[in-house]
């Protein structure tokens, strides 16, 4: 038996290390238990709505590549903690802290592997591909749906309101504008239903 | 605002659904803190392997397809529970079980994608096209990897033996030959630094 080549060393070695990403909380909640949601599960669960809801997005995408966003676009939350969509003091230095993570963990790959990575996450991050105004989309619905469906959980304990949901959110309109259509019903629901302040 | 479509409605509702599958604990174990891995957090790891290690998969495959067989192949244990790849008697009645929870789960979407979801959990579970033996050899190696970064946790809670873990997952050889020669390697590993009983 031939010894694995160097190459597939360090896929291994890259698949192992990001087992980790299950253990990056964010403030969102299951639906069921109530506890909080990891990474992992919220890759796993955009990348399952992204299949799901494929014919609203604004313009044809390339599915492969816009699960392969969803899949990897947390990766760096490794090293650099979940930042809270409404955490502005968190948001200032979010791109730097991510910057290094996305270095160190995609830096893990053979040389073209890390640079294609960190080039779907960088086309993720800016938003101009339909593909990624699409997979981003689905990256603000997510947390809309389980928050209205915990009862506000994540709104109600760090006390957002209804002014700054709808203007972190709008950008879905980009992407998916029924989704956001939809979004908007739901979070006048939320107010009307006492889960999110007006 | 219009009210969303009876289609969308729909959609949603299968989405919110399948939040459950996060709470549909497997026998693999996380490498860091060593609590069960969940199905989502599975289907999540699976699914970014597939894009990491496409080069080995045995014929061109089409990745969108793919990544959706990992993304949906586990929801039918949302009903019908994990049943260990050792365990024989789960194994028996698993396709019985595993079909009724396809026709409530599935069944939410509308018909179309219903149809459409059903025929590609199928194929996964036939392994006879190029994209289902990829991702279905990808769904051997991966609790193998994790099960040899664990102190093979799962392993030796069963007392299972290396000649079923070679006889369980040796099908990996169809999609992925070059995995299949990784993961042998990795079994003998395992058995000589005392993780897998030979």
């Amino acid at each position: 038996m031939n010894p694995p080549s160097r190459r597939l060393e360090q896929q291994i070695d890259f698949i192992v290390a990001v087992d980790r990403l299950k253990q990056v909380f964010r403030q969102t909640r299951l639906i069921d238990d109530r506890r909080p949601e990891n990474d992992a599960e919220h890759s796993w669960h955009l990348a399952l709505m992204a299949v799901v809801l494929k014919e609203y997005a604004s313009d044809e995408v390339d599915m492969a590549r816009v699960l392969a966003m969803h899949l990897i676009h947390d990766l760096v939350e490794i090293d650099a903690g979940d930042t809270f969509a409404y955490d502005d003091a968190g948001q200032a230095d979010r791109e730097e802290r991510e910057r290094a993570a996305a270095e160190r963990i995609f830096g893990l790959l053979p040389a073209d592997q890390r640079a294609s990575m960190i080039e779907l996450w960088e086309e993720f991050e800016a938003r101009q591909t339909p593909e990624a105004r699409y997979a981003a989309a689905l990256d603000r619905l997510h947390p809309v749906l389980l928050n209205y469906h915990t009862d506000g959980a994540a709104w109600r304990r760090h006390d957002i309101r209804r002014h700054r949901v709808v203007a972190v959110n709008r950008h879905m309109e980009d992407g998916a504008p029924e989704l956001w259509e939809y979004a908007r019903a739901l979070i006048d629901s939320a107010v009307a239903e006492g889960k999110l302040k007006s």
